[in-house]
Order: C-alpha cells, then structure tokens, then sequence
C-alpha cells in the first residue's frame, strides 16, 4: 500500500481496466458456472442494505425479519411452514452446516451415506469434521443406487444420509422418496443438497417432467431433516446466497454457539458476521418474480437445454441423457481436451467427473444464438 | 411465495419499511459493533463487481488478479511480500481455516494453546473439526500468559498457539514476539488472530502506544504463520470481507480440495462460491486512503476512545484498562442489566465476559456528539 492515496476516479478507473479481463455472464462464453448474471432489481437493494450485518441481528431487526420471511417463503415452497433456517454464504457453507448437525446430533464421527455425485463440499466437510463417507454408487441413470443404501443400512449404524435433487454433474434428481423411507425406519437423518434443483424443481412445467423420474425431495417427504437451497443459482440473487433450511426450530440447538458479544446469545450459522443484502435481496427477487416469474425463467432455460441437445445431435454429439434440468452434459472422449480447446476459443464449460462429458449449465444467461455459435466452434474443434 | 410477482416499485417500497426497523450506523448508537459504514467508494465498485465470483476464477481474470494485488499490499503491511492468502468471508472462516491448516499439517486431533480471551470463532473450530483447545489464562493486562505457554509446551506435545492482536473484549494485544520464540523453538504453528487490529496496529500514531506494550504481532516475527485480518473490520470495507494470509504458498497444500467443476483444480477455500466486490472494494479503498488515510481514521477513533474514556472518568466510570486501541471496557457492576436498560433507550453496547464491564467499540461512525450523549444516559440510569 502506498504512503497517499489516489482519487477516486482514478480507483474507478483502474478497477474498469481490471473487470474488463473477466468474463461477462451476458456475452455468453459461461457455460459451466450454476451462477448467472443477479436479477437487475440488485443493485438497488444492495445499495440499501449494504451496511447491514446479520451476525449481529438485534441491530438490524428489519434484515432479520426479511430473513425470516424468506425462510418462511422458501419454507412454504418446499411445503413446510415451520422451516427453520438463515441465508448463509453459499451451497458450501449450507452443506457443512447440515453435517455439522448430523455430528453433534448423532455422532462425533458420524458415518454419513451420500452418493458418487455429491458436490466436493462435502469433502470439505469430511475433511473438516472428521466423517466417515460411505460413498453409494449411481444406477445408470446416474442416481443413487437405493437398494445399495437399503443393504448397508440393514448391515451397518448409519448416522446420515446425503440424497441430491440437481446433481452438479447432470442435474439429476436421486429417489429422495425412498431415502426418506429408509430415513424414517432406520432413524437416520436425511439431507437433501437442492442447492441447484431447489428453485429448479418446483417451477417446471409438466411437459419438462419424464415420467420414471421421482420429482419429489422436499419437506414433504417425512424423513427430510435439512435442505440445501441457494438463492445466488437459479435464485437469481447476488452471491453470497446460499440457504440452508431445517425441519423445524428443534435442530438449533445442534449449532449453537455462545456468542457473548452480540444481540443474540446463541449463534447457529457457521460465519459469524454476514451481509444482509443477500436476504433483502432474496427477498426482493422472490416477491416481484412470484411462482409465475420463476416459472417463466425456468421454462426458457429448459427450451434451450433442449435446444442444445438437439442440435448438438444433429452434428452427431450425443447427450449422455436425456436432460432433468437446465445441465446438459455431451458424450466427449477427451472432455479435457476439448474442454482447454474451447477456453482457448473462449467458451468456458466445464467437465464431469463420473463419466467422459462436457457439461454445460444452461443458465438465463445463456441465449439461443450463443448456443448456436457454440455448437458452431465445438463441431469445428471435432471435426 | 405468491403465485404472481408485484412490481419493482412496490418491492422496493416494502424494502425501505423494513430498512426502516433496522439501526443506522450514522446515528452513532451501535456502540458494540466491530462493523462500520462502508467508505462511500464501495457502492460504486459493489455495483461494477457485483456479478463476480472468485469461486470460479478462470472466468473473472481480472478480478483475480484484484485478490492476488490486495493479498500483496496486505502482506506487504504485515512485513511479507511472499504472503499467499485470500479475501474470504470474515474473521471466522479466516480463523477456521487457519486451524484447519494446523489439522492438516500437525495432527487430525491437533492440541491447540489459545488465551481465554479468544473471539467464539475458535468455539465453532473446536465444535466442528475435534480439536484440543487449551486455554491459557490470562495475566493482569488481559493478555495471554505466556509463562504458562512456555512451561504447557515443555510439558506437553502441542501442535498450534493462537495469539490475539486486539482481543474482541479489550482490544489487547498478546506477546506475539514471545509465543513467536516459543512456537519457532518447539516447532509449533503459531496462528495470530489480528481480524480487528490487523486494520488499527500498522497505523497506530507513536503518541497513542503504551512502553509496555508489545506491537510486534506480523509476518516480521519468524515464528507466526498465518493471519486474520478483516477488511470489513476497521478496513471500511463492506461485508463479507474477512482475510486469511499464510507466511507462503506451501501452506495451500493443507487445504486443498479437489474442485472438478471449477476452472481450477484445487479449492483451498472453506466457502466455494464467493464474491468478487468484497476484493475490489478492499483494493479499492486501499488504494483510495492509501496509509495516510487509515493513519487519519485510526487517529480520530483514538482521539475518541481517549475521549470517552476521560469523559467516563469525570463521572466516577473508571476503564479496566487504559484502551490499547479503539475499544474501552467500562466497569460495571451489572454489565447485564445496563446494557439492557441502555438497549431501552436505544444504545447498544455489548458486555465483556473476564470481567463486569460494558464494551464499547469506538468505530468511525461514533463520533464525540454520540459519546456525549452516551455518557449522559448512562450516568441517569447509574444514578
């Protein structure tokens, strides 16, 4: 840091020069991030509640009634009004928060089910807190194989199970029905990782549904302990918005920390200090797009997935299956390969893990003529 | 969520009303923050990088290199230009990702030494990833007694020390120079808790240091390696901005995760998702103050403190200690029940928990007006 400081304009200016090297959401070249462009009514709110702190809520009683109203809201959507939860920083933090009450719940070193498909968070979470994984295999619609979880829970204590609905890899929904079964008649505590499908999942229009798909993974389900669900997805919220939702107010207690130096005397998040605007903004979003506007939103997302998988095999690129949601992920057999060509023509998708694709999250950002010209320069790399 | 969205205006609207309910900073009645009004600067570089997300940094570039640039500059005002760190989300993720390095690096059940005085991040560490905290008391100046570390270390195999420059309590800062020795001499991974005083200490004017205290608390000491240091704090930058700063790159190995979807390879982040404005603020208004400027803001806080401070004393409310920086301690008999009656007529202090005292942080939104009238509410309800 220099000894002066330099005008505003002048920091203005550089940082210009510095945005200017990222990408942009609306120029189309993103195809691999489950983030998009905030919905435009941000930056508004942002600016209003830039200043306010949720780790400390009994200063900002109007933020902390925002966030129990979108708690409430989000509850609602996943049939269940006693939801209790926070907007926290992300599907990260949400996930490590759901293990974390598994472990002072259960078991220090609780042995948690979760499948092949599970997002890398929850490697953090194994690795932070000490888990027992016992990763489930995926049936070759790439969900998790429930008879595998029925067998182990019949053989072995179990303290958890992680089921996913829009896995990161394909956007595949696991039976969340039958793990809730087996939830329930076992006493193991399920976590559904919706931080994708949670404002996918209730907004599709039937004629996106396939009928051997169970579209079920909510609250609704009786063994459903926590949920994640982020708002800065499919959300369309700023980041950092991540929810992580509760049954009910009973799981508190597994989270709470004596916080001697603020308005509340019990902290259960897992961040002490948080932006409010991720709430007000959640808030914001959710109220003026209703059911209908994220329905809306949805609807043109799964148009275009559509649209890229036919035209894709129109050129002969085969989908490895038939799209659930707005992921589609294309046969490759050298993913990496092509995936680092396509950078170098500046389209940035990304890769699977558990089969040989590219992957592609068909974002609101992501429009028809920019599917158009990717298909353009992957057939081109191809060929 | 209602079946139909409302328009943006009434969205904001509804917005303001609640904003309405919450505390502004500006009227200097948030005494027991930490957090403090943004610099003005931040709203406009909010809204540049509002859609950036250093969780994916391949795709924001230049953002990137914004955190790469502001870890330099931070690193640079700890004495290290090899520093390798990030701008994360607050002191507490900074704090448990440190003690997740020593996990990592020393031992999975890590036997960690941290004063009595350490913030309640440490409790969710200890909470979440099974470490053996030992707590050290606490000597006559409410620092840690580094006699008793001395002599625990000789006794006993231990794998990381927690120093604090500038305890949330009292703004104290431990012998780091001397934990440094202890911790070079036993090999020991000595982690300092600087989330509040790494911002307020390198501008501290010589006028308002005490001769028997010790300033050293940075990467000059060889032993420390790893800091906390919050932007959000006293760096005037908006949440979520929190730092984490290891001595050099070879850290990263201890917490790296495999991130397959991401245009990096490795995540060495606890939160995946993250936001971008929170560095470009940070550079930012570092760059706009430059040292001269937080030099200006520390000293005004320090005038203030000594203010209050003086001002208490007239009345008979003596200070615990004579502040160190920004933070005074004012003897109270019931801390519990003023600070409630203070919250009845709108003041929000908060309380220590070594000893009966009220706590007030002197931020540079509490200005002398609010002091005066502070001092004067609470002589009426004391008398």
């Amino acid at each position: 840091m220099e000894e002066k400081g330099i005008s505003e304009r002048e920091v203005l200016e550089a940082l210009k020069k510095y945005r200017e090297m990222d990408l942009k959401y609306e120029n189309g070249r993103i195809l691999g991030s489950m983030c998009t462009k905030p919905h435009p009514i941000s930056k508004k709110i942002v600016e209003m509640f830039l200043e306010t702190n949720l780790g400390d809520p009994g200063l900002f009683k109007g933020t902390k009634k925002l966030e129990e109203e979108v708690i409430g809201m989000i509850g609602e959507l996943l049939h269940n009004k006693n939801a209790f939860g926070y907007i926290i920083t992300g599907g990260t933090e949400a996930n490590l928060t759901a293990m974390r009450a598994i472990k002072n719940m259960k078991n220090k070193n609780a042995k948690i089910i979760i499948p092949e498909t599970a997002h890398f968070s929850f490697d953090k979470a194994r690795d932070m807190m000490d888990l027992e994984f016992i990763k489930a295999p995926i049936t070759k619609d790439y969900t998790i194989d429930v008879d595998f979880v029925r067998d182990y829970v019949e053989d072995y204590k179990v303290d958890g199970i992680v089921g996913i609905a829009g896995s990161t890899e394909l956007g595949t929904i696991d039976n969340i029905e039958e793990l809730s079964k087996i939830a329930v008649e076992n006493d193991i505590y399920l976590h559904v990782d919706a931080a994708f499908g949670g404002f996918v999942i209730p907004f599709l229009d039937e004629r996106y549904k396939k009928k051997n798909i169970n579209y079920k993974f909510d609250f609704s389900l009786e063994g459903v302990c926590s949920i994640t669900i982020d708002p800065h997805k499919m959300g369309l919220s700023p980041i950092p918005a991540g929810g992580i939702l509760f049954r009910d107010k009973s799981f508190k207690k597994y989270l709470n920390i004596e916080a001697p130096y603020l308005t509340e005397t019990q902290q259960a998040t897992i961040v002490g200090t948080r932006a409010g605007f991720s709430v007000a903004c959640t808030w914001g979003i959710m109220k003026l797009l209703g059911k209908e506007g994220y329905k809306k939103i949805v609807s043109e997302c799964m148009e275009n997935t559509i649209y890229l998988t036919k035209k894709a095999k129109e050129y002969g690129i085969e989908s490895v299956i038939e799209p659930v949601m707005n992921i589609v992920a294309l046969k490759d057999e050298n993913p990496k390969e092509t995936c680092s060509k396509l950078k170098k023509h500046g389209w940035y998708v990304s890769i699977c893990k558990c089969v040989n694709a590219l992957r592609i999250v068909v974002m609101p950002h992501v429009k028809k003529e920019h599917i158009d010209e990717f298909i353009e320069v992957l057939v081109s790399l191809k060929s």
